[in-house]
């Protein structure tokens, strides 16, 4: 899966993701008047706005982009209705051949972190029958419990031809608060980053190993650090437009290649005809917004790689 | 709700949990057979055959524990069914009294934690309808990326009288590995448990505060360190029995009045019929089996904290 989100990013020429992170207030009158005509305003009601709303993105920008990342808390959110939704989201945009990430942010301990993985992205096993309950192409995972922790994904990932990415250093502001404490003179975000090399060592792809990181994009020097760490390792980079960061932030989480990163834009792109820039288009055309969005995020990240 | 867990463990005497977190191995035959014959064997099916049992232990142990601990990713891995198992559970087991320890690990930025937030221990709105997607009482939290993925869960457990347990120090082998990092001389979970006493401070209930700490009983040094970290803050200690931890290990974790900890046993409880002590039960029986082996563990822990 690493080969092929390689490849949608050397096709697309644009090493971005769209974030489908929905909010009912992104999601434009005339989308939400129809979905609750049809549920009433429920939580299949908010459901259904919010597949639709990600299905006109989805469409609108799938030839422009290698994969989406979909935040499964915005779904899970609307409790059971919002998760079929969010699975919707993903067969959906598999279908349309886009990598799915995505950003469930788990890790627990060994036979725990296995139930996890194999519903997300392997099989569980019914009587003599087996099932693929998600079926996404990577998740995001959270490091704190160590290696026993993040085994039972790589287990499944090299079983499946599956990714990871773990959370190393994160976009929000307080990530620093642990993240950066010193260990031995070195901060923990790098010892965390050592691991993320150690174990995507043992699962590689052609290039890159299956298993990468995350980084935000608002720590750009803690980037460049780290873009040494894990030489082999895709970094997913968030943060991007709406948190700050901006394309020249972005350059040193490439490597020289132009590839190992991954950059990540959520309100950015899909609430794009929210911004005064795209405010043309009109909530109708929310969807040409949000295409237009990622022409000018891959033209600022490409300008910004072809200038360095 | 940490008064009205404070309040059930006075009732009941037990300072303890039962984890509802079923693997389709550990469910009597009986109840599979019949759960396939009406959904097959599907994710339905296997959802069906999780309820079932579930409401069975929780039937035969109400009396005795004051909450249940259902772990997520038991249910997750069986998609949009299995959560709906998760859900009816929840239900059940608040219906019958019981406070509802959702062990969820979630934390993410600020916007997406308030989503988590919002669908598990709070309400969400659409349209002019409000909804309490999954209802839970506390859920676990995962710290790496520090206060501001906390804070959206300690505003809504505010506004909602919830509450939360964050990890500090986890049950797993590998915890140590970024856990145990020392930073200024201090282990990263001392750190990281100073700051649940901090979250803490802000959301008190009477005797103890609304933001509690996981610290696992397969470390009783670093709890007896913790318990004095954190005072006011309540530990969900997971790891005993089928991981190693007795009540011997687990007198440090609680306070001289007797109160602070709550001790979780999943296997041990809900599986209680597999083991050589409850094997006379017979699968039939299971839900017995899984009572006998509360009034051991209640027993267990009482008597380690009298003979202290």
């Amino acid at each position: 899966m690493i080969n092929q989100l390689i490849d949608n990013i050397k096709r697309t020429k644009a090493p971005i993701v769209a974030g489908l992170d929905p909010m009912l207030s992104y999601i434009p009158q005339p989308i939400k008047k129809k979905a609750f005509a049809e549920f009433g305003e429920t939580l299949d009601g908010a459901a259904e706005a919010i597949w639709q709303f990600n299905k006109g993105i989805i469409d609108h920008t799938c030839d422009l982009i290698p994969a989406v990342k979909p935040q499964i808390a915005m779904y899970e959110q609307f409790g059971i209705p919002g998760l079929t939704a969010f699975k919707r989201t993903v067969d959906y945009s598999r279908g349309k051949g886009l990598v799915v990430i995505a950003d469930i942010k788990r890790g627990d301990i060994g036979s725990t972190s296995a139930a996890y993985a194999d519903g997300h992205l392997g099989k569980v096993t019914v009587g003599s029958n087996t099932f693929t309950p998600f079926g996404e192409d990577f998740v995001t995972l959270n490091p704190y419990m160590g290696s026993d922790s993040i085994d039972p994904f790589i287990k499944v990932c090299k079983q499946e031809k599956k990714g990871a990415f773990v959370l190393v250093k994160t976009s929000n502001p307080s990530s620093g608060e642990f993240q950066d404490r010193l260990i031995d003179g070195r901060p923990l975000y790098e010892w965390v980053g050592e691991k993320v090399a150690e174990w995507g060592a043992d699962h590689m792809g052609d290039e890159y190993s299956y298993i990468g990181a995350v980084v935000g994009a608002t720590y750009p020097e803690m980037g460049k650090i780290l873009r040494k760490v894990m030489p082999k390792n895709y970094i997913l980079v968030p943060g991007y437009g709406a948190q700050g960061g901006q394309g020249k932030d972005l350059v040193h989480f490439f490597n020289e290649d132009g590839l190992g990163a991954i950059v990540n834009s959520s309100r950015g792109i899909i609430a794009a005809y929210k911004q005064e820039a795209y405010r043309q288009f009109g909530e109708v055309n929310y969807a040409e917004a949000s295409r237009a969005a990622v022409i000018d995020m891959v033209k600022d990240i490409q300008g910004a790689l072809e200038a360095r």
